[in-house]
This record gives C-alpha cells, structure tokens and sequence, in this order.
C-alpha cells in the first residue's frame, strides 16, 4: 500500500496545523506498517518529582496515531478523536525524549483505531501503551 | 464517612502541588458522593476550530478524579495514575467553562478506581466521560 | 423523553433475540434515566473459587446498555458493540445474582455512548464498572 | 528471558484450571515475545447472523493475556483481572477458529499489563484488540 504522505509531508502539516506543539514533536519515519513520533520534552510537560505528566504522554499517544491516520488516507484536518484507553506502566527516564510508534489496526469508513507504544528514547521497556479511536468525516466531493 | 479534605483544603493543594494549571482549576464542591471541579477555558487550551483539546479534557478528567482520592485518604502527592478510557462525545461549547463531576468506585489498599462526567457549564448533555484509576502508595509509618 | 420500549418489550427482545441467555437475565425496570438488568448466577458462569467470570460480568454489561439503548431508539436487532472499557473492582458475593444498572450518555446519529455499573445484589459497593460503544445502523426507510 | 512455561505446560494448566473452555482453547507456541492461543469456535459462540460474540472474544483476549503473563511468572491460579480495554474492529469469518496473539508489556510486582491482537485464522486483518491489565498475587514464601 502506498501512503498518502511521507515524513517530509507530515512535519509540513505538524507545523501548519499544530503550530502549539510542533516544535516538540517531529516524525521520524513513516511506513505502512508503523509512524515513528519523536517528542521533546521540556520544563513545560514535567509533574513535581520530573515525570512527564500523564496529559503531555496522551498528547503524544493522540497526536501520533492521528499523523499515522493521515498518512494513509491524506491530509484531513478534522478527523476527531471519540475514545481513548491508556495505561501508564512505567516512569520515564529523566530530561529523554520520548518515542511513540504507532500502528493503524482498522481504517474504515466512518471509524479508524490504532494503537501505540511510547517509550524513553534508548530504552527498551515501553512507558505507555494506548489505542485511539478516531471519527472520520466525510470525503468532500 | 468523613472527609480527609474539604473544598478550601483541596484548592490550597491544587495551589501548591498543581501550581503550572492551579490557575485554571478550582474545586467548587467536595462530598463522599461527589466531587466537583470547575475549569477556565483559555486560548492555550484550544484547538483549530475553537474546540477544548483532548489532552485538556483528559487533564481536567485526571485532576478532578485524583482530586477526589484525595478528599477521602488526605494529602499524599505521589498517587500515580496507571490507567485511563475517556469517550469524547460531544464538542464543548465555545468560550464556556467545563464541569467535571467526579465520584469514587473503589478505594483499595494499592489501587482506587474513579470515574467522571465532563459538561461544558450550563449544559445538560456530558461532552465527555472517563475512568480512571490510580496506584495508591503505602501510607508512611 | 418518552421510552420507545418498556421494561415488558424489552424483556420479549430478550426472549426473542437472546434466546441462549434469556434464562439468565431479565429486565427490572427502564426509565429515562436508567435500566436494570438482573442476572441470575448459576454453575456455568463461575470460576474456580466460585467467582463470577470476567466474561460473564461483561456480557451483562453488554446486554444491560444494550437494551438501554433500545429502550431509547426502538428494538433494532443488529445494533454492534465496537468497544467496551471495563474495571472488575471487587469480589462478588457467592451464589448472589448481579444487578447492572446502565444509562445512555450519548445517542448519536451512527455512535451510542452508555455506562453501567453491576453490583451483587443487595450490596452497596459496585463489583464492576464498564462503559460502552455501539455502532448504531442506519433506520430502514 | 528463559520462560517459566512452555506451550505443553500451558496446556496442561487450561486443562486443569479451565476445564470448562478448555476443550475450545489450545496454546499453539509461547515465546518470550508473544503467545498463540487458538479458539475453535462452535454454536455456543455465535450471536444471530453468525457472529462469534463479544463476551467469547473478551474471553479468547483474556485467557490468552493470561497465559502468557503464567509463561513469565510460572503457574499462579489466582491473578485476577482488573481491567480490559477491548476495541471490536470487524466481523469475524464464518466458521472460522479465532487466533489470539498476546504480548506482555509490563509484569510489575503487583501489576502486570498485556495486549493481543485477535484474528480470524488465515486472515491479515485484526478482528479485534484488547489491553488487559491482572492484579498479581504476591508469590508464597
């Protein structure tokens, strides 16, 4: 299957349509089997103690299996989230960027679902597992 | 039951522990039924379209739930969510405050379980609903 | 809102469309608010200990929104579960039937949103909660 | 890793603790990285229409999950669901066993968290997705 956009065409539209937080996320590959997203981390997404907060690792989840969304069906800005499970499973590594490689499980016509692993960058041992469900508007004629 | 912590107990907390959001979040009521929390939408919150972002409503989901933990153990910062599912259901309305009501299922020795509806203020249709559940630390001796 | 089935419709769809478990469970009472479902425990449903299974709690909770949602829209027979979210937070008690209590959170055109908490009866503290999506099909014109 | 039971132990235990379903359920290889559980699929299974139904598929994830969390730690009969996230993305093939591929992600001392992708046999597409999470019992002196 080809993919409707590549790396390059993802971080363009990371940037045009996320402009809050595209500074932090980059993709790092993109195939059909799997989106690799990378994220920075900053003063801004820590809790007391330095863990990354539990908002700032669903915002990567989220955002990661949306851009792998998109490179399959193409740049559609409205695709809405309806659903989300996360489990939090361990503290990630101090001041390390995190990884999240998504995967797309089913790309229907109303409905798409994915899931994600995130993991400290240079670790083994996933810190956050998610699956998202994703609302898919209408092609325009 | 008795509460460990009332509403103004609650509020200095959120102040001292939560002091990057404390400004946008307030307890506005604490029962052993329910707990309350109020939300100040601001532009940081936003996405393109005027829509309250998901990590925001998770963020508000996970406060009001850990929020309410608390007013049944008392003040122990370091409880860790280890799970969420939250159904986006409805948009938010615009420029309108969030409600999130939330109540506590379980409260075991290791782990409590709470779930909570989400209402644009005013509103009587939940935009949002979440469960989460969190790994309480042993108290210290 | 007026109920498009009561409590004895909803208990002949039971009959009619669940025939295998029909036995099993029975409608208590349908309001606008909320449904119960009763489900009387035998043999087949526990595990070793004598422990309800996880199973078995979930297919209850299934049937319970399900017909929640019916109460509401009208019997449509092949309404489909597309996910479901469910926390086992307590031991039921031995040789005691479940009660789940469902309400619908969302009705939408194509998506119908419901959560439900089961006890066993005549207990104060739930033994499970579940939330709940369905995939609802276009009405017959 | 060095797994504390193989695919005969595996068995061996579903014949001995699952009697009830152990005729339908065979593990077909245990590695480190993933378990292969097979489920025959007969009458009792299906809803209306043919459908293998949710709660069997629910209980295909969770024995799966189960087995392989055993093949890590070795035969502990009592480890207990607390949660599962279960996503129902297409309809099953028709008289078809269901195969269930599960990995373990995290085997904490007190938690331990999985997922398992379900496919109907010989097909690529996941008929469904589960994340489950067992509260594990601390080990006898």
């Amino acid at each position: 299957m080809t993919l409707q956009m590549d790396t390059a065409a993802l971080n363009a539209f990371l940037d045009r349509e996320f402009a809050q937080v595209s500074r932090d996320f980059r993709v790092v590959s993109a195939t059909a089997a799997q989106l690799k997203l990378r994220m920075t981390v900053s003063d801004q997404h820590l809790r007391p103690g330095g863990t990354v907060s539990g908002p700032t690792m669903f915002a990567l989840a989220d955002v990661a299996v949306y851009l792998a969304i998109l490179s399959h069906i193409g740049p559609r800005a409205l695709s809405v989230t309806t659903s989300c499970s996360i489990d939090f499973m361990r503290k990630p590594a101090a001041a390390t960027p995190l990884i999240a490689e998504a995967r797309i499980l089913k790309l229907g016509r109303v409905l798409a679902v994915g899931d994600v692993l995130v993991f400290s960058e240079g670790h083994d041992a996933p810190v956050a597992r998610a699956s998202l469900t994703y609302s898919i508007p209408p092609a325009k004629p």
